[in-house]
Protein backbone atom coordinates (compact mmCIF):
# COMPACT_ATOMS: atom_id res chain seq x y z
CA UNK A 1 0.00 0.00 0.00
CA UNK A 2 1.24 3.03 -0.79
CA UNK A 3 1.44 6.28 1.71
CA UNK A 4 -1.39 7.93 -0.03
CA UNK A 5 -3.26 4.82 -0.75
CA UNK A 6 -2.92 4.29 3.61
CA UNK A 7 -3.60 7.96 3.87
CA UNK A 8 -6.95 7.74 1.80
CA UNK A 9 -7.90 4.55 3.65
CA UNK A 10 -7.18 6.20 7.06
CA UNK A 11 -9.56 9.23 5.92
CA UNK A 12 -12.44 6.67 4.57
CA UNK A 13 -12.64 4.84 7.99
CA UNK A 14 -12.43 8.16 9.90
CA UNK A 15 -15.24 9.59 7.92
CA UNK A 16 -17.08 6.06 8.52
CA UNK A 17 -16.53 6.18 12.36
CA UNK A 18 -17.15 9.73 13.27
CA UNK A 19 -20.52 9.66 11.21
CA UNK A 20 -21.22 6.56 12.86
CA UNK A 21 -20.44 7.84 16.57
CA UNK A 22 -22.31 11.02 15.45
CA UNK A 23 -25.28 9.11 14.61
CA UNK A 24 -25.46 7.40 17.72
CA UNK A 25 -25.11 10.26 20.17
CA UNK A 26 -27.64 12.06 17.73
CA UNK A 27 -30.07 9.07 17.46
CA UNK A 28 -30.15 8.39 21.14
CA UNK A 29 -31.08 11.65 22.02
CA UNK A 30 -33.72 11.98 19.10
CA UNK A 31 -35.12 8.95 21.07
CA UNK A 32 -36.45 10.75 23.60
CA UNK A 33 -38.91 12.25 21.36
CA UNK A 34 -40.22 8.90 20.89
CA UNK A 35 -44.32 9.17 21.22
CA UNK A 36 -44.37 5.17 23.06
CA UNK A 37 -41.97 3.58 25.04
CA UNK A 38 -41.45 0.74 22.07
CA UNK A 39 -40.48 3.53 19.57
CA UNK A 40 -37.99 5.03 22.21
CA UNK A 41 -36.11 1.83 22.71
CA UNK A 42 -36.40 0.54 18.71
CA UNK A 43 -34.51 4.25 17.91
CA UNK A 44 -32.59 3.43 20.88
CA UNK A 45 -31.63 -0.16 19.50
CA UNK A 46 -30.55 1.47 16.02
CA UNK A 47 -28.42 4.15 17.48
CA UNK A 48 -26.79 0.85 19.36
CA UNK A 49 -26.04 -0.65 15.88
CA UNK A 50 -24.30 2.39 15.14
CA UNK A 51 -22.33 2.01 17.85
CA UNK A 52 -20.86 -1.33 16.97
CA UNK A 53 -20.06 -0.38 13.56
CA UNK A 54 -18.21 2.64 14.85
CA UNK A 55 -16.23 -0.32 16.66
CA UNK A 56 -15.54 -2.52 14.17
CA UNK A 57 -14.33 0.52 12.26
CA UNK A 58 -11.98 1.87 15.22
CA UNK A 59 -10.61 -1.15 15.72
CA UNK A 60 -9.86 -1.90 11.77
CA UNK A 61 -7.98 1.92 12.25
CA UNK A 62 -5.97 0.82 15.45
CA UNK A 63 -4.61 -2.12 13.86
CA UNK A 64 -3.24 0.06 10.85
CA UNK A 65 -1.15 1.15 13.50
CA UNK A 66 -3.04 4.48 13.72
CA UNK A 67 -5.02 6.33 16.38
CA UNK A 68 -8.95 6.23 15.84
CA UNK A 69 -9.55 10.12 17.11
CA UNK A 70 -6.90 11.56 15.22
CA UNK A 71 -8.07 9.99 11.84
CA UNK A 72 -11.44 11.12 13.00
CA UNK A 73 -10.87 14.53 13.90
CA UNK A 74 -10.74 15.99 10.38
CA UNK A 75 -14.41 14.94 9.76
CA UNK A 76 -15.79 16.18 13.49
CA UNK A 77 -17.18 19.81 12.20
CA UNK A 78 -18.57 18.71 9.38
CA UNK A 79 -20.94 16.04 10.78
CA UNK A 80 -21.44 18.32 13.61
CA UNK A 81 -22.22 21.34 11.22
CA UNK A 82 -24.53 18.67 9.60
CA UNK A 83 -26.69 17.82 12.90
CA UNK A 84 -26.95 21.32 14.48
CA UNK A 85 -28.28 22.17 10.67
CA UNK A 86 -30.76 19.37 11.12
CA UNK A 87 -31.66 19.12 14.30
CA UNK A 88 -34.65 17.32 14.37
CA UNK A 89 -38.36 18.96 16.13
CA UNK A 90 -40.74 16.26 15.48
CA UNK A 91 -40.39 12.73 16.15
CA UNK A 92 -41.56 12.28 12.55
CA UNK A 93 -38.32 14.34 11.56
CA UNK A 94 -36.49 12.15 13.75
CA UNK A 95 -37.68 9.21 11.68
CA UNK A 96 -37.12 10.89 8.60
CA UNK A 97 -33.29 11.62 9.35
CA UNK A 98 -32.75 8.39 10.53
CA UNK A 99 -34.35 7.08 7.38
CA UNK A 100 -32.55 9.20 5.16
CA UNK A 101 -28.76 9.56 7.13
CA UNK A 102 -28.63 6.14 6.99
CA UNK A 103 -29.66 5.67 2.91
CA UNK A 104 -27.25 8.49 2.49
CA UNK A 105 -24.27 6.30 4.46
CA UNK A 106 -25.59 3.38 2.35
CA UNK A 107 -24.64 4.94 -0.84
CA UNK A 108 -21.83 6.45 0.34
CA UNK A 109 -20.40 3.05 1.12
CA UNK A 110 -21.45 1.65 -1.58
CA UNK A 111 -19.54 4.38 -4.05
CA UNK A 112 -16.26 3.47 -2.24
CA UNK A 113 -16.54 0.21 -1.95
CA UNK A 114 -15.24 -0.84 -5.54
CA UNK A 115 -12.23 1.09 -4.61
CA UNK A 116 -10.95 0.19 -1.40
CA UNK A 117 -9.03 -3.32 -1.10
CA UNK A 118 -10.78 -6.67 -0.28
CA UNK A 119 -10.47 -6.87 3.62
CA UNK A 120 -11.80 -2.67 3.74
CA UNK A 121 -14.54 -3.61 1.65
CA UNK A 122 -16.30 -7.03 3.67
CA UNK A 123 -16.17 -4.17 6.51
CA UNK A 124 -17.57 -1.54 4.97
CA UNK A 125 -19.94 -3.65 3.56
CA UNK A 126 -20.86 -5.37 6.99
CA UNK A 127 -21.13 -1.69 8.36
CA UNK A 128 -24.14 -1.52 5.54
CA UNK A 129 -25.76 -4.78 6.18
CA UNK A 130 -27.60 -4.58 9.24
CA UNK A 131 -28.68 -0.77 10.07
CA UNK A 132 -31.82 -1.48 9.58
CA UNK A 133 -33.27 1.54 10.28
CA UNK A 134 -35.11 1.61 6.86
CA UNK A 135 -38.36 -1.13 7.65
CA UNK A 136 -39.26 0.41 11.35
CA UNK A 137 -38.49 4.13 9.30
CA UNK A 138 -40.89 2.97 6.33
CA UNK A 139 -43.65 1.66 8.90
CA UNK A 140 -43.45 4.69 11.08
CA UNK A 141 -43.77 7.60 8.89
CA UNK A 142 -46.40 5.63 6.61
CA UNK A 143 -48.06 5.33 9.69
CA UNK A 144 -48.11 9.37 10.13
CA UNK A 145 -48.77 9.79 6.66
CA UNK A 146 -52.15 8.15 7.05
CA UNK A 147 -53.09 9.89 10.35
CA UNK A 148 -52.20 13.66 9.28
CA UNK A 149 -52.62 14.48 5.69
CA UNK A 150 -50.14 17.61 6.16
CA UNK A 151 -46.88 15.65 7.59
CA UNK A 152 -46.18 14.50 4.00
CA UNK A 153 -45.35 18.00 2.60
CA UNK A 154 -43.96 19.35 5.96
CA UNK A 155 -41.80 15.88 5.90
CA UNK A 156 -40.94 16.24 2.21
CA UNK A 157 -39.54 19.49 2.95
CA UNK A 158 -37.85 17.91 6.04
CA UNK A 159 -36.09 15.59 3.58
CA UNK A 160 -35.06 18.24 0.88
CA UNK A 161 -33.07 20.24 3.63
CA UNK A 162 -31.95 16.41 4.65
CA UNK A 163 -30.45 15.95 2.06
CA UNK A 164 -28.79 19.69 0.81
CA UNK A 165 -27.22 19.84 4.08
CA UNK A 166 -25.57 16.50 3.83
CA UNK A 167 -24.43 17.87 0.18
CA UNK A 168 -23.30 20.67 0.99
CA UNK A 169 -21.02 18.72 3.87
CA UNK A 170 -19.50 16.27 1.43
CA UNK A 171 -18.82 19.13 -0.79
CA UNK A 172 -16.62 20.63 1.90
CA UNK A 173 -14.81 17.10 2.68
CA UNK A 174 -14.25 16.87 -1.02
CA UNK A 175 -12.17 19.99 -1.05
CA UNK A 176 -10.39 19.72 2.09
CA UNK A 177 -9.39 15.59 1.78
CA UNK A 178 -7.73 15.03 -1.75
CA UNK A 179 -6.66 11.54 -0.95
CA UNK A 180 -10.12 10.55 0.25
CA UNK A 181 -11.71 12.42 -2.53
CA UNK A 182 -9.65 10.83 -5.25
CA UNK A 183 -10.44 7.26 -3.42
CA UNK A 184 -14.17 7.79 -3.98
CA UNK A 185 -14.54 9.30 -7.59
CA UNK A 186 -11.60 7.85 -8.69
CA UNK A 187 -9.27 10.29 -11.92
CA UNK A 188 -8.57 12.80 -11.12
CA UNK A 189 -10.93 13.77 -8.62
CA UNK A 190 -12.03 16.93 -10.52
CA UNK A 191 -15.33 19.36 -10.07
CA UNK A 192 -17.18 17.49 -12.60
CA UNK A 193 -16.37 14.04 -10.81
CA UNK A 194 -18.08 15.42 -7.91
CA UNK A 195 -20.78 16.45 -9.62
CA UNK A 196 -21.59 13.08 -11.24
CA UNK A 197 -21.47 11.92 -7.60
CA UNK A 198 -23.40 13.78 -5.97
CA UNK A 199 -25.80 13.20 -8.87
CA UNK A 200 -25.77 9.78 -8.24
CA UNK A 201 -26.60 9.85 -4.63
CA UNK A 202 -29.28 12.19 -5.31
CA UNK A 203 -31.02 9.85 -7.36
CA UNK A 204 -31.11 7.75 -5.07
CA UNK A 205 -32.29 9.75 -2.03
CA UNK A 206 -35.33 10.19 -4.37
CA UNK A 207 -35.99 6.74 -4.98
CA UNK A 208 -36.06 6.56 -1.15
CA UNK A 209 -37.94 8.89 -0.57
CA UNK A 210 -40.37 8.06 -2.74
CA UNK A 211 -40.31 4.46 -1.28
CA UNK A 212 -41.13 6.21 2.12
CA UNK A 213 -44.10 7.82 0.62
CA UNK A 214 -42.44 11.30 0.43
CA UNK A 215 -41.52 13.40 -2.32
CA UNK A 216 -38.48 15.03 -3.05
CA UNK B 1 -44.71 -21.63 37.69
CA UNK B 2 -47.44 -20.36 39.95
CA UNK B 3 -49.17 -17.01 38.76
CA UNK B 4 -47.76 -15.12 41.39
CA UNK B 5 -43.96 -16.52 40.43
CA UNK B 6 -44.84 -15.17 36.91
CA UNK B 7 -45.55 -12.02 38.58
CA UNK B 8 -42.55 -11.92 40.14
CA UNK B 9 -40.58 -12.95 37.60
CA UNK B 10 -42.15 -10.35 35.05
CA UNK B 11 -41.43 -7.45 37.18
CA UNK B 12 -37.96 -8.81 38.04
CA UNK B 13 -37.57 -8.59 33.86
CA UNK B 14 -38.96 -5.48 33.79
CA UNK B 15 -37.40 -3.42 36.08
CA UNK B 16 -34.25 -5.01 34.42
CA UNK B 17 -35.43 -4.28 31.15
CA UNK B 18 -36.21 -0.56 32.04
CA UNK B 19 -33.21 0.01 34.05
CA UNK B 20 -31.03 -0.57 31.11
CA UNK B 21 -33.57 1.50 28.64
CA UNK B 22 -33.27 4.47 30.94
CA UNK B 23 -28.71 3.77 31.71
CA UNK B 24 -28.76 3.62 27.70
CA UNK B 25 -30.42 7.23 27.71
CA UNK B 26 -28.45 8.70 30.44
CA UNK B 27 -24.98 7.49 29.95
CA UNK B 28 -25.73 8.35 25.77
CA UNK B 29 -26.47 12.01 26.85
CA UNK B 30 -23.77 12.27 29.57
CA UNK B 31 -20.85 10.84 26.92
CA UNK B 32 -21.14 14.72 25.74
CA UNK B 33 -19.87 16.29 28.53
CA UNK B 34 -16.91 13.99 27.83
CA UNK B 35 -13.33 15.76 27.50
CA UNK B 36 -11.74 14.16 24.66
CA UNK B 37 -13.58 12.04 21.63
CA UNK B 38 -11.60 9.04 22.87
CA UNK B 39 -13.60 9.17 26.45
CA UNK B 40 -16.94 9.84 24.59
CA UNK B 41 -16.59 7.07 22.92
CA UNK B 42 -16.21 5.00 25.96
CA UNK B 43 -18.89 6.13 27.65
CA UNK B 44 -21.13 5.39 24.64
CA UNK B 45 -19.56 2.05 24.20
CA UNK B 46 -20.60 1.21 27.48
CA UNK B 47 -24.35 2.65 26.63
CA UNK B 48 -24.57 0.02 23.47
CA UNK B 49 -23.63 -2.45 26.04
CA UNK B 50 -26.46 -1.61 28.02
CA UNK B 51 -29.18 -1.86 25.44
CA UNK B 52 -27.73 -4.96 23.94
CA UNK B 53 -28.84 -6.10 27.70
CA UNK B 54 -32.08 -4.84 27.41
CA UNK B 55 -32.58 -6.44 23.86
CA UNK B 56 -31.81 -9.64 25.93
CA UNK B 57 -34.31 -8.93 28.64
CA UNK B 58 -37.34 -7.94 26.41
CA UNK B 59 -37.13 -11.07 24.31
CA UNK B 60 -37.39 -12.65 27.29
CA UNK B 61 -40.19 -11.10 28.17
CA UNK B 62 -41.81 -11.45 24.83
CA UNK B 63 -41.05 -15.45 25.11
CA UNK B 64 -43.65 -15.90 28.27
CA UNK B 65 -46.09 -14.29 26.20
CA UNK B 66 -45.87 -10.86 27.40
CA UNK B 67 -45.69 -7.35 26.66
CA UNK B 68 -42.40 -5.65 27.37
CA UNK B 69 -43.68 -2.37 27.44
CA UNK B 70 -46.17 -3.46 30.05
CA UNK B 71 -43.46 -5.00 32.16
CA UNK B 72 -41.55 -1.96 32.10
CA UNK B 73 -44.21 0.64 32.89
CA UNK B 74 -44.58 0.36 36.55
CA UNK B 75 -40.63 1.01 36.70
CA UNK B 76 -40.50 4.26 34.38
CA UNK B 77 -41.43 6.88 37.14
CA UNK B 78 -39.22 5.66 39.71
CA UNK B 79 -35.88 5.24 37.22
CA UNK B 80 -36.72 8.42 36.04
CA UNK B 81 -37.12 10.15 39.05
CA UNK B 82 -33.99 8.46 40.25
CA UNK B 83 -32.43 10.27 36.75
CA UNK B 84 -33.95 13.35 37.11
CA UNK B 85 -32.33 13.62 40.69
CA UNK B 86 -29.18 12.76 39.53
CA UNK B 87 -28.68 14.59 36.34
CA UNK B 88 -24.49 14.76 36.60
CA UNK B 89 -23.07 18.53 35.96
CA UNK B 90 -19.37 17.46 35.19
CA UNK B 91 -17.68 14.56 33.76
CA UNK B 92 -16.42 12.91 36.87
CA UNK B 93 -20.33 12.53 38.47
CA UNK B 94 -20.94 11.28 35.00
CA UNK B 95 -18.22 8.98 35.41
CA UNK B 96 -18.94 7.79 39.24
CA UNK B 97 -22.88 7.54 38.01
CA UNK B 98 -22.14 5.09 35.49
CA UNK B 99 -19.51 3.00 37.82
CA UNK B 100 -21.79 3.36 41.05
CA UNK B 101 -25.11 2.87 38.80
CA UNK B 102 -23.63 -0.50 37.37
CA UNK B 103 -22.25 -1.44 40.60
CA UNK B 104 -25.95 -1.43 42.20
CA UNK B 105 -27.31 -3.06 39.27
CA UNK B 106 -24.82 -5.79 39.53
CA UNK B 107 -25.54 -6.02 43.44
CA UNK B 108 -29.25 -6.13 42.52
CA UNK B 109 -28.51 -9.08 40.14
CA UNK B 110 -26.51 -10.94 42.51
CA UNK B 111 -29.56 -10.59 45.17
CA UNK B 112 -32.33 -12.15 43.10
CA UNK B 113 -30.24 -14.35 41.34
CA UNK B 114 -30.70 -17.33 43.70
CA UNK B 115 -34.18 -16.68 44.10
CA UNK B 116 -35.23 -17.60 40.20
CA UNK B 117 -35.55 -20.61 38.13
CA UNK B 118 -32.10 -21.29 35.82
CA UNK B 119 -33.22 -19.32 33.17
CA UNK B 120 -33.40 -16.65 34.33
CA UNK B 121 -29.94 -16.89 36.32
CA UNK B 122 -28.41 -16.97 33.09
CA UNK B 123 -29.76 -14.02 31.74
CA UNK B 124 -29.38 -11.92 34.51
CA UNK B 125 -25.85 -13.44 35.07
CA UNK B 126 -24.82 -12.42 31.55
CA UNK B 127 -26.17 -9.47 31.92
CA UNK B 128 -24.06 -8.64 34.88
CA UNK B 129 -20.87 -9.95 33.30
CA UNK B 130 -19.84 -8.20 30.74
CA UNK B 131 -21.01 -4.36 31.68
CA UNK B 132 -17.33 -3.23 31.76
CA UNK B 133 -17.60 0.20 33.41
CA UNK B 134 -15.91 -0.55 36.11
CA UNK B 135 -12.22 -0.71 34.66
CA UNK B 136 -12.43 2.40 32.70
CA UNK B 137 -14.54 4.62 35.34
CA UNK B 138 -11.95 3.07 37.85
CA UNK B 139 -8.95 4.41 35.84
CA UNK B 140 -10.77 7.64 34.77
CA UNK B 141 -11.71 8.75 38.08
CA UNK B 142 -7.85 7.98 39.40
CA UNK B 143 -6.56 10.21 36.44
CA UNK B 144 -9.25 12.65 38.21
CA UNK B 145 -8.39 12.68 41.51
CA UNK B 146 -4.98 12.42 40.76
CA UNK B 147 -5.24 15.99 38.80
CA UNK B 148 -7.26 17.66 41.24
CA UNK B 149 -6.99 17.49 45.06
CA UNK B 150 -10.55 19.02 45.48
CA UNK B 151 -12.33 16.17 42.96
CA UNK B 152 -12.07 13.43 45.99
CA UNK B 153 -14.20 15.34 48.82
CA UNK B 154 -16.65 16.70 46.02
CA UNK B 155 -17.37 13.27 44.03
CA UNK B 156 -17.02 11.60 47.49
CA UNK B 157 -20.50 13.31 48.36
CA UNK B 158 -21.94 12.71 44.85
CA UNK B 159 -21.23 9.22 45.39
CA UNK B 160 -23.54 9.17 48.88
CA UNK B 161 -26.16 11.26 46.70
CA UNK B 162 -26.49 8.52 44.44
CA UNK B 163 -26.62 5.86 46.57
CA UNK B 164 -29.57 7.61 48.53
CA UNK B 165 -31.26 8.17 45.93
CA UNK B 166 -31.33 4.74 44.58
CA UNK B 167 -32.36 3.61 48.37
CA UNK B 168 -35.22 5.86 48.44
CA UNK B 169 -36.32 4.62 44.70
CA UNK B 170 -35.54 0.72 46.08
CA UNK B 171 -37.82 1.55 48.99
CA UNK B 172 -40.69 2.75 46.90
CA UNK B 173 -41.10 0.00 44.26
CA UNK B 174 -40.91 -2.27 47.10
CA UNK B 175 -44.08 -1.04 48.79
CA UNK B 176 -45.57 -1.11 45.28
CA UNK B 177 -44.56 -4.35 44.07
CA UNK B 178 -45.77 -6.98 46.39
CA UNK B 179 -45.17 -10.39 44.66
CA UNK B 180 -41.28 -8.98 43.58
CA UNK B 181 -40.24 -7.96 47.08
CA UNK B 182 -41.04 -11.07 48.27
CA UNK B 183 -39.24 -12.70 45.36
CA UNK B 184 -35.92 -10.67 46.48
CA UNK B 185 -36.06 -10.88 50.19
CA UNK B 186 -37.97 -14.15 49.86
CA UNK B 187 -40.24 -15.10 52.91
CA UNK B 188 -42.57 -12.42 54.23
CA UNK B 189 -41.41 -9.34 52.21
CA UNK B 190 -41.10 -7.98 55.46
CA UNK B 191 -39.84 -4.22 56.67
CA UNK B 192 -37.30 -6.29 58.63
CA UNK B 193 -35.79 -8.06 55.33
CA UNK B 194 -35.80 -5.14 52.96
CA UNK B 195 -33.68 -3.03 55.88
CA UNK B 196 -30.82 -5.97 55.44
CA UNK B 197 -31.13 -5.51 51.82
CA UNK B 198 -30.48 -2.24 51.87
CA UNK B 199 -27.76 -2.90 54.45
CA UNK B 200 -26.11 -5.14 52.25
CA UNK B 201 -26.11 -2.95 48.90
CA UNK B 202 -24.81 -0.03 51.00
CA UNK B 203 -21.84 -2.10 52.66
CA UNK B 204 -20.62 -3.23 48.87
CA UNK B 205 -21.77 0.38 47.74
CA UNK B 206 -18.91 1.50 50.51
CA UNK B 207 -16.44 -1.14 49.44
CA UNK B 208 -16.84 0.04 46.12
CA UNK B 209 -16.24 3.67 46.34
CA UNK B 210 -13.08 2.80 47.99
CA UNK B 211 -11.84 0.72 45.34
CA UNK B 212 -12.44 3.88 42.76
CA UNK B 213 -10.71 6.21 45.78
CA UNK B 214 -13.31 8.08 47.16
CA UNK B 215 -14.85 7.73 50.52
CA UNK B 216 -18.49 6.71 51.59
Amino acid sequence: MTEVDRAAILDLLGVLAYGELSAFDRMAGDARMAPTMAQRAALSEMAAVEMSHYAKLAARISSMDADPFQAMAPFVESFETFHARTEPRTWGEALVKAYVGDGLAADFYREVAEFVDESTRELVTEALADAGSSAFAVREVGILIASDPTAASRLSLWGRRLVGEAISQTQRVAAERDALTRLIVGGTGGLAEIAQLIDRITTRHTERMTAIGLSN
